[in-house]
C-alpha cells in the first residue's frame, strides 16, 4: 500500500466555505483536491491501493480509502464538494461523541472519505504501523530515484507554505528524500512519486509485451 | 525550450460556459486546466522556459508563453476564467480580420495567452520549428527514461480521450514515448516529463551543494 500524508496549513475546519473560491475563503482548499486528484485518478480508473491523509491545522484529519472511494471525479470543485460532506459530518461528529466511539473516532462521510479529531502526531503514528517506511518529501533530501524504497511506503508532503518547526521535530527521525532541482507543488510531488513506485514495483505490467520492470 | 501540445477534442469554442460546471457544460476544459497548471506552476514560481498549447477541436489553438505569462493561479477555476477571456476574444478575431492579420493570426487575449484558428496540423509545424525534436506521448511508445532527450523537445498529448486516427496519421513519423505501466491523466504525463527535464538539464542546479546533475 501506498500512503501520502499531505498538511494543510490553513484549510477551513468547517464546511461553510463557497465552492466558487477554493483558494480564498476555503483556505487553499484547492490546493489539497489537486493532492486527491493526483494520490488517487489515474486514466478511467482509481489507484485503489492507496491512502491519503489530509491534516487540516493539525485538529482535523480526513483519510481517503482507495479500495473504497466511489463518487471521486478528478475536478477540484466536485472533490472540494466531497470534503465540504465531510466537515459537515464532523460537526455531527463533534455534537454526538457516541459516533466517535462507533468509529473508533472516525465517520465515514462519503464511501471512502473518513474524517476524525486526530493531528499530525496521531496520523504518523497509524500510517507507520502500515507501511513498511515513512518518508518526508523535503527539498533537503536525498534524490529518491538513488534512494532504496520499499512499494508499502509513505511520504509526507506539505500544502503551498513549509514545515512548521513542531511538525519538522515529531518527524526528525524519517528519512528525507527530494524529487528534483525546483520547487514543486504538492500535487506534482505525489504524481512523480506515484510514477517511481509504478516503475519500480509495477506487479510485472506490461504494454504490448514490453515488461516495464526497470 | 520544453513545449507542450494538448488535444482538447470536445472543448467548448466559445466563452459561453459556466465556470461552476467546467467538466460539463465546459467539454472537459477542467482537464486543459489542469495541463496548464502542470506546464507552469512551480512552488511560489512559472516555468519561464515553456510554452503550451491547447488546440481545441483541431479548430482554434490557445499559446501559453510561460516567459510573457501573468495572473496565472494554479487553481483550475481561475484558469478557466482566462481561458474564457481568450475564447471572447476569438470571437474578436473573426468579426475584425484586420486584427488576425496584425498579429500574424494570433491575438494575445491576456499577457502570454494568444489565440489563433488553427488546427493540430498547423501547431505541429510550427512547433517543429522551435524545438530540437517533438514526440508523441503514447502507451505504446518506449520507456521515456530509456530514451535520448534534447533539451528543447516538444510532446503531444491527448486530453481525457484517445488520439483519433486522423491525428495519428499526421504524427506518424515523431517518435513515441510512454511513461509507465498505467495509463494516466495528461496533467499528470506533463508533470512527469518536467520532473525527467529538471534532472536531465537542471542547468547545474543544485541543493545544499548537492548537485542534481543525473
Amino acid at each position: 500500500m501506498r500512503v501520502f500524508i499531505v498538511l494543510g496549513h490553513r484549510a477551513r475546519l468547517d464546511p461553510g466555505f463557497s465552492l466558487n473560491d477554493l483558494p480564498g475563503s476555503a483556505g487553499r482548499i484547492d490546493v489539497l483536491c489537486r493532492c486527491v486528484n493526483s494520490a488517487f485518478c489515474l486514466s478511467h480508473d482509481l489507484r485503489r491501493d492507496t491512502e491519503l491523509y489530509l491534516v487540516l491545522q493539525d485538529q482535523v484529519t480526513l483519510r481517503f480509502v482507495g479500495s473504497r472511494l466511489r463518487h471521486l471525479n478528478p475536478d477540484e470543485r466536485s472533490t472540494a464538494a466531497l470534503i465540504q460532506r465531510a466537515l459537515a459530518a464532523r460537526e455531527q461528529l463533534a455534537a454526538e461523541p457516541a459516533l466517535a466511539a462507533a468509529g473508533q473516532g472516525e465517520v465515514e462521510s462519503t464511501p471512502g472519505i473518513y474524517i476524525s479529531h486526530r493531528g499530525l502526531r496521531e496520523v504518523l503514528s497509524e500510517a507507520q504501523s502500515r507501511v513498511e517506511e515513512l518518508i518526508l518529501l523535503h527539498e533537503a533530501g536525498l534524490p529518491l530515484r538513488q534512494a532504496e524504497l520499499a512499494a508499502d511506503s509513505g511520504f509526507v508532503l506539505s500544502d503551498h507554505l513549509e514545515f512548521l518547526p513542531g511538525e519538522l521535530e515529531l518527524m526528525v527521525a524519517l528519512p528525507k528524500l527530494s524529487l528534483g532541482p525546483l520547487s514543486l507543488h504538492a500535487d506534482h510531488c505525489i504524481v512523480i512519486v506515484h510514477n517511481e513506485l509504478d516503475l519500480r514495483f509495477g506487479s510485472g505490467a506490461c504494454y504490448n509485451g514490453r515488461r516495464w520492470d526497470m
